[in-house]
């Protein structure tokens, strides 16, 4: 179960990774970018431990990490390795000077603000500084088909891992327990460990969409939301699942019905070109028809790869489109305060002619003895 | 088991605490002091969600949150909040404006340059914006006896689990099953989760300090090394033990024994008023006396409570001094690239007189059959 097999290393794709970097500063803005961002050190060259910084000039890129990880580094970086006692940042300065470089481009949504004038302070006036935003965030909202392949893999565990303790989750047990139970089935299947902290909310807390779970036994006759998902070989996966337990009545059937039938509008209005924001309002009019638009209080859903909120985002204002290779969710909720919340979710991807629904779990209303 | 009862509640303490929080800030440098790192904010308003800035002024103090956080902050939160909708920062501005305050502390440590370049551009010449580090970490190093048993409790639960599962360990076993088990065990108690990636380490990866678990199962006559915390109502606890599959030989068993010597003169040299540096130096001694020292390559310990590393660090150049209250392991290692490695961990805490080690967990060198 969950082979892995044939695939092109991702290794592959990062020198064209940092390649597309580079080109992406204005020329003349900066000549060399820095980055030092784990996920984006992890998709440009492949380092997966916890303090490195790489160097990217039109003459290729170096990565700059402490003795911790010498053995490490060596493996997984597919660039030029240097491992340096003291801080790393003083290194990378070093070689700045000794190279010559007059611009950084640096992740100023990733450097502290007191980590920026450091090395503003640094440089003096001979290094000009400047901010990037986004750049590698930008280009991982579109993934390899390596990436695809691990995202897959992620989601089918996800998948696997609920399905087997749904069947064990009975009246009485608590939320936190349930939650513990699907992060050790992911754990078992060989993930890493759950993507983000595990939800599990029953009965009016089902309608906190950022429930955490709690000590509350559920009981007969309440919805029973559980959003959960896998990281494995770095990749995340995302699904929400509701249930009830015992036969549900004509409120809950209802609103379950509004929100499935939503969550299909926002994947049929999924495919290439399509904006982000009428994904959105695809699936909040089909709300709308059932008077239930106002309880969807969130946008629609999210990028996902190396990080479990990527770009793009699916909501009301967001006008960038789709592209093949980006992996979204699709989320829609109705939430009732008084009385519980119901929201489905898949991870999908965008293909080249529209979309393909990953998350393999049955979105039939399920039923707890 | 692990019950926790008659104390006095955490909040008594919060309002002290940001009227420390604010006497902190030199007078005349700025006017209210802004946090937003999230353990900050739990320590100083009880706030546990994942957004909001809290503003303190020499009047009082304001949290500020968007509407997911409505009914739990209200909970949570012992002063006056604020519930807005659209960006919280943009709310703050707009009090900040309205209470014509012209200068704030920010913490630059915790705030992107970015966020920081966006506040300065929204304010202008009207507010100055000053960087102030460290100022509640500072604060937090100093635990209140609520805090404290919240650690022991912590502290507990962590040895339970780990006590659990090395009854249940055996040859053959994986690296990965042995952390998974040891963190549904803490799950199964009570434990918010792991502290942090629980480590397990088996032959020769013992020598690395910072392993993540393998696949590799683990065999006859190798060191087992398992380093673990939990997270208890928001408080941390750390602990590392080795242990032995089949008895040990005399290489294994002398670094084990020089550990042991040199951990328990870290922990002897712990009292109110000794320097980190010469606590850490006490460990050091310990082991140079058998020519063991230059294997010793980290810090001999470091602070926890809200967060996994705290002030203060024990290391070798931190020339401050140890305060009763304060809670820091005492962790040295012996790395054998081609052996294996030995690290043993405990969470003590200064009293007014000396140290209590709070680790109930054997020290003995343990046998797995």
């Amino acid at each position: 179960m969950l082979q892995f097999k044939g695939l092109t290393k991702l290794a592959d794709f990062r020198p064209k990774r940092r390649a597309a970097v580079f080109a992406a500063i204005e020329p003349g803005k900066a000549s060399a970018v820095v980055v030092s961002h784990l996920p984006n050190l992890r998709y440009l060259c492949g380092f997966t431990g916890s303090n490195g910084v790489l160097l990217i000039t039109g003459r290729g890129a170096t990565f700059y990490t402490d003795p911790r990880y010498d053995i490490q580094a060596a493996q997984e970086c597919d660039c030029a390795v240097k491992v340096v006692t003291g801080p790393v940042w003083t290194a990378v300065a070093r070689d700045v000077r000794r190279k010559r470089l007059t611009s950084l481009a640096l992740e100023s949504e990733h450097l502290s603000h007191a980590q920026w004038t450091g090395l503003a302070r640094e440089f003096g006036k001979a290094v000009k500084l400047v901010e990037a935003k986004g750049v590698v965030e930008d280009l991982r909202a579109v993934k390899s088909p390596d990436e695809i392949a691990r995202i897959r893999q992620a989601v089918l565990l996800g998948s696997a891992a609920y399905e087997s303790v749904l069947e064990a989750v009975r009246e009485g047990m608590t939320e936190q327990r349930i939650a513990a139970e699907i992060d050790h089935a992911m754990r078992l299947l060989g993930a890493e460990g759950p993507a983000f902290e595990t939800i599990v909310a029953a009965g009016k807390r089902s309608a906190l969409p950022h429930a955490r779970p709690t000590a509350a036994k559920i009981r007969k006759n309440q919805l029973l939301l559980v959003d959960m998902g896998a990281c494995l070989n770095g990749y995340m996966s995302d699904m929400t699942r509701v249930a009830h337990i015992g036969r549900p009545g004509g409120q809950a059937r209802k609103i379950y019905d509004a929100v499935l039938e939503a969550q299909l509008a926002g994947i049929a209005a999924v495919k290439p070109g399509a904006r982000c924001m009428d994904v959105d309002a695809s699936a909040r009019r089909s709300l709308k028809r059932r008077g239930l638009d106002r309880f969807f209080t969130h946008s629609l859903g999210h990028g996902l790869g190396l990080e479990i909120h990527e770009t793009p985002r699916l909501g009301g204002k967001v006008e960038s489109v789709l592209k093949p290779g980006m992996v979204v969710t699709i989320e829609p909720g109705v939430y009732l305060p008084e009385f519980g919340g119901v929201r489905i979710e898949d991870t999908v991807l965008v293909t080249e002619t529209g979309v393909e629904v990953l998350t393999p779990t049955s979105k039939d209303f399920a039923v707890i003895a």
